[in-house]
């Protein structure tokens, strides 16, 4: 018990190292002026330094097997807690100081000749940058894959979704790549013969918009005493459970985005608040993992904010807030711009029908990159083929195509799959959810939002890394992740 | 010089963990909504420790020894890094980690009493509080004291002032104390047959009180490519000197003491931003000390713009922007404004005549506390007596009297009279500068504060920790640090 509980203040300790990080991320993205950067860069590689070293202290390692044979005393969650401790020693340690810090500094090159390229469509320049990326990622899934007994891919992946394997994946995608395609051309047939979406005309105000993202966060049961709401170029959840930042980023022509935007982040948000406060700065109080993460975002924002009941409640709100009227502002044409569905080119652009397309192809293409069996010149090609095949778009530019994204130049490779994978999770536990408490979505209808995040907060939220995702997935549904209940959602939401 | 070289490189991860904190602790006065609090305390305390243990590494203490046997291979800036090396060693070995970490509790369980304490004028239950926060003050003086051959008081001083010493302030105040009481007598009758104040009728909105503030610290050479402007309770000046960032408060029904708050951090700012870019994240790089950097904030505030060129330049705009008219808004009645001499029972809120006074009486009694020759339950009594003798006010309560700052509870002491050493220094600054740039005041008349700038970088900002507090005044100004420029700029301002 001794070597256990020092094993909790250690990681205390690389708790609240984690949680500078966090903060000195949000500011640097929200807060910091350009000028910034370089003392900034300076205190965040610092404390990188610091929580590695930490963390792959051998002693640590040593007092890690030594608690787990005494693991017998332990409760449940300390048992997990001392598990994931592993998991975190273990990834820390499979690879030298020397691969961290090659691959820290290609990727950070990588991402700057990225930005560049991307803007000038320019593959050639991107591609040399990229060179060095690929091979130090292939090292690091070698080397893991080595070190955990995985597949390189597996290991990689493993990183943002812990135990996550690609067969499986493989089979939820070839699932969804099955009946996607058609689907698609039946929602588009019908979507056709609807009414057509009447605009909705600005300027709407930054302040305005901020105030109706606040007061919907406010009613989802964002706790604006461990939390904030900002601005940054691309938004994002940060900071510490305690204190969780989001951001957004406003167009004055445009509410819908940025408030559709402020309640993905809020779904994000709400699962870091609802996280085990009795296992705070502990890896087991830690959120699961990036398909559970992104099933909260999405939870919130595709399955309860762009349905029935919620815009129902919001369409008066809207109307007051930003002084519409008409038809354009009624429920039935709000949910047509909520929902509409369009096969484009710019993932972060895409409706929840056409997005698993855009996964599925980065998904495909990054495990032939790894492999080795797509080269690198070769994948603006493989790119506009998928993107034809897969969506039936043309892409013009790379800058549209495989260049729009910086998983890759930020070396994330095995990050792609948890985006579906999330929205997967999502559908079905908001099915589960519905059928386990029928006040959830006459709650919803009423701007109510307390039986749902009471459902969220028992069954998944405050579970933090007690389980695997499918172990919580199957307390809380019933059933392992399937792709049934999100085509199921997908059916109801866009052909009935 | 690897030795030397290899010293750098830990005073670089040090200054990276000593701005990771300062961004922190921005953060947690700016933006961290309270709920952040405990999580907060986590990450700067684990972050203080590894900074404490990097500085108290005996090994570095044998390093820095070894490259001062070398050192006449080293330039002057580099001699005096290696001196400013030592000294930032010697602080912190001086105490044992039992005795920070116990300081460091009681001054944080007693700036928690005292803010209660101090709403309910509450005085035994801050004594209580206090009693502790003095019997380690005391045991860190005589640890110092011992390590550095210097009185207690010097000891501590040393800290914020270094190389500061009572003996040189006694003089320095007991000029001050004798010129003063007949000066505000003076200064009062005179300001008595002037013309009356006339109010200038608010509200003045936040946004235009920011935008006028960020106007101004715009013309003052701020470069917001490396700050930021925000809020707080107490306005400061944190950060980093890549990255400085003032805060202030407004106050809806009057904009003067926002604005002149603003000017008054943006001195703070500008010495920051303008320390040595060759030496940053080097202790030679460094601000020199509490009097110097409140040298700057003072000449900022009081001598430019409090002065009659500044404010005949800023009329107008203040008059446009907040749409204000007649003799109210005339240079005179602005100048009869910011020039206001009162005796008042509150520091922050003194003019600069009457300020030294709150200055001078805290020095003593908290030399008298330190000694023991002033027991805590006597404060109350020496407090409004000195008040009453040195300015001639009655002291309702101690929430008006020796409750109001919170230096003493946070285990400041020594720290005091560096404001009013800055005060002096400012006016001794400001002074040689006019003197040597006839530039400077036109300029300053008509908004260019290029000139005023050039000469500060050069002689004080650019400095860094180069020289010491007086070397650098005998640098810039002729002469060691002295009161005869202080009270020249009195008297010129408030008799003349």
């Amino acid at each position: 018990m001794k070597t256990y509980k020092a094993l909790e203040q250690t990681f205390c300790r690389i708790a609240a190292v984690n949680g500078a990080l966090a903060m000195l991320g949000w500011d640097q993205s929200a807060m910091m002026p350009d000028g910034g950067a370089r003392a900034r860069a300076e205190q965040m590689a610092t404390l990188s330094v610091v929580r590695h070293d930490w963390l792959t202290d051998p002693a640590l390692g040593e007092r890690i097997a030594r608690a787990e044979t005494e693991a017998g005393k332990l409760s449940d969650w300390q048992q997990a807690n001392l598990r994931e401790m592993q998991r975190q020693w273990s990834h820390a340690t499979a690879l030298t100081p020397a691969l961290v810090d090659a691959r820290s500094r290609a990727t950070a090159a990588c991402e700057m000749v990225w930005r560049k390229a991307r803007a000038d469509s320019d593959f050639k320049a991107f591609a040399k940058a990229f060179r060095p990326v690929l091979d130090l990622t292939r090292e690091v899934a070698a080397a893991k894959a080595d070190a955990f007994g995985l597949s390189p891919y597996d290991a990689l992946l493993d990183e943002y979704e812990p135990g996550g394997r690609a067969a499986r994946i493989d089979k939820l995608f070839a699932e969804l790549g099955g009946f996607l395609p058609g689907f698609i051309d039946k929602a588009m047939a019908k979507q056709a013969k609807a009414p057509a979406i009447l605009p909705l005309d600005g300027p709407f105000a930054t302040e305005t918009q901020r105030a109706v993202g606040l007061r919907f966060m406010k009613a989802l049961g964002f706790d604006f005493n461990h939390g904030r709401l900002d601005v940054s170029l691309h938004p994002f959840t940060g900071g510490v459970p305690d204190d969780v930042r989001l951001t957004t980023r406003y167009e004055e022509a445009d509410f819908t985005k940025a408030l559709m935007g402020v309640l993905h982040e809020t779904g994000h948000a709400l699962y870091e608040l609802g996280l085990p406060k009795a296992w705070r700065d502990q890896p087991v109080g830690e959120a699961r993992g990036m398909a559970l993460h992104e099933s909260q975002s999405l939870l919130v924002e595709m399955q309860v904010c762009r349905g029935d009941e919620f815009l129902g409640w919001a369409a008066p709100i809207l109307r007051k807030a930003f002084g519409g009227s008409g038809p354009a502002w009624e429920e039935p044409n709000l949910r047509r711009v909520y929902t509409r569905v369009r096969p484009g080119l710019i993932r972060v652009d895409a409706d929840e029908v056409t997005y698993p397309a855009h996964v599925i192809l980065r998904y495909r293409l990054e495990q032939a990159l790894l492999a080795g069996d797509l080269a690198i010149a070769d994948l603006p090609d493989a790119w506009n083929d998928g993107m034809s095949s897969l969506l039936g778009v043309e892409v013009p530019d790379d800058r549209h195509g495989c260049l729009q994204d910086i998983h890759w130049p930020a070396g994330s490779i095995g990050y792609f799959p948890t985006y579906t994978l999330g929205a997967m999770a999502a559908a079905q536990l908001f099915a589960a959810a519905k059928a386990q408490d029928a006040a959830i979505l006459p709650g919803i209808g009423k701007g109510d939002f307390r039986p749902l995040l009471r459902w969220l907060r028992s069954n998944v939220h405050g579970r933090g890394s007690l389980l695997t995702t499918d172990e919580l997935l199957q307390a809380a549904t019933g059933k392992p992740l399937g792709a049934a209940a999100f085509k199921a959602h997908l059916k109801a939401r866009y052909l009935s």
